[in-house]
């Protein structure tokens, strides 16, 4: 059975014919361009789509599903996208839009969620029933997989584990409201971090880093300074720990997966987070002599996203 | 199809013969007495469900399964109790006991988890997919329906949503842990923070109320204080839906249930804690224009635990 996969960014759509074991037979690209307006953008969708099968070597009636990760939010009883602020999209009849173009049936879903999905399906947490991805990037996003399906909730709004609150009455979000979890453990949260570092101590070894320009400071160089053993990131990079174990152990508390798959930008620091995680966690869950989730680094890279839109129709 | 619901508590064991539909057939009760160790309580919770069973007119082999609801944890890979405080077991082989006296099969779950499946099969939340049974009682406890079965998790630990962090560094939780949300939104909460007030303003309205006792202070004098319109007790009651639906929003970032079910003793608040709960989640959840879970009060009471056991099995 095939599968089309198709990862669509505020940048590019990429799109790939994927087999039922999450393998990719063929991918292919193209800009997304999204101040055209939602109509051009789904007919490129679609034309890459039609376009992959054509180079697999397959026709789109042996296509079984194409699905859809986006950087947003689609509401499974609509069909439509209520929001997707990357793509300035709002209330967009998606699955509609699609049938336009071909009969193969139409799955949508978060992009954060497909790359979970992807994950449970070809990367390290293969094979699990229940597992949770979490994306560590600008802000913190979550793909849930319950019985080895997607998990969406009752109205496609599930797995907003970045917007879970913590800390009652803390930092500012975004969203309006204060404290969510992403405010403390994306990479985000370690750039504003940093910056607060320089202003309040000029002489820190951040600064120098970043040649005394504190606007240049990124998730990278603050761990990288952490790494090197620089006393100040070092503290950082511990109270950032603390916060991301927070909601992990909440993660645990409230899902209890077999395992936490750890992502997007801030995961490329590799062992060096992991490892500190993992030593923080067993004095914070709740169940001190249970088994719990394993914590791990995300295994699919650039293609998780094409991998596990496929993997939405399976 | 029949099936027998056991209600396991500290202090009495509760059985009843249950349909289908969670109607209760007959029931009958007896007292735990969990000193005398656990061989003895599994005994008498097998002698009374073969006496339910009687009582209802059918033989044990018409009973499809049994059921049983316990303030505890239940590792369902190992079919034993790793731990329940009231009746002071640990790593209980309750399967394997049970057989001892019945072939029936035995299912066992927490009876938070448990209360939540009954209203979700002949309560509030009767025909939902997806719900989430909250008991504000001592602690907060938690019952987590997905796809109309209870959600245990992968190590039986899942739905402990009182000991979700959603106060980094607050109070302390007797889990070891601080500023779990059981420390603000249970019954303990508004104690506590009434003898904090009594002790700080010892001509409080609610002083008056206990005959400046601070010991006899329960959550429902406090509310009762704020039903009557003390400004020092209504802004104790803010405060505490405040953080009552902090901890909602999360669980509708996390779960999207189509129904919330507030049940132990801070609901028999009735209409003014519901009222206050629905007014103040507008401004707190994460998608403003999209439809979210429904906040309800419980309706099952007393015989809850009997018919979300029995439904355990089904």
């Amino acid at each position: 059975m095939l599968y089309i996969g198709i990862d669509l960014g505020g940048t590019g759509i990429k799109a790939g014919v994927v087999d039922e074991k999450g393998k990719i037979l063929a991918k292919d690209s193209c800009p997304t361009l999204p101040e055209r307006g939602y109509e051009a953008v789904i007919h490129d969708m679609a034309a890459l789509a039609i376009d992959v099968a054509k180079q697999s070597g397959h026709a789109m009636d042996e296509i079984k599903a194409i699905g859809i990760g986006l950087p947003g939010v689609m509401d499974p009883r609509s069909g439509r996208v209520p929001f997707c602020t990357n793509l300035f999209w709002h209330d967009v009849p998606i699955i509609e839009e699609m049938a336009k173009y071909t009969h193969v049936p139409v799955f949508v879903d978060n992009d954060a969620t497909v790359a979970g999905l992807a994950e449970s399906v070809a990367g390290i947490s293969a094979g699990c029933e229940n597992s949770v991805f979490v994306t560590l990037g600008t802000g913190v996003g979550g793909g849930v997989v319950i019985g080895g399906k997607v998990f969406s909730g009752s109205h496609g709004v599930a797995s907003e584990i970045g917007h879970m609150v913590t800390v009652v009455g803390g930092e500012p979000c975004t969203c309006g409201n204060r404290g969510c979890w992403e405010r403390y453990a994306s990479a985000t949260a370690l750039i504003r971090e940093g910056r607060r570092l320089c202003e309040a101590k000029p002489d820190t070894a951040l600064m120098k880093a970043v040649n005394g320009d504190p606007t240049a400071i990124n998730a990278k160089t603050v761990i990288d300074q952490a790494k090197a053993g620089d006393p100040d990131c070092m503290k950082l990079f511990d109270d950032y720990v603390f916060h991301l174990c927070m909601g992990i152990v909440n993660l645990i508390n409230l899902y209890d997966p077999e395992v936490i798959v750890l992502g997007g930008g801030v995961s490329h620091a590799g062992a060096f987070l992991l490892d500190a995680v993992r030593a923080k966690l067993p004095e914070l869950v709740f169940y001190k002599t249970m088994p719990y989730a394993r914590i791990e680094l995300a295994k699919l890279t650039n293609d998780a996203g094409i991998i596990g839109a496929a993997m939405l129709g399976r």
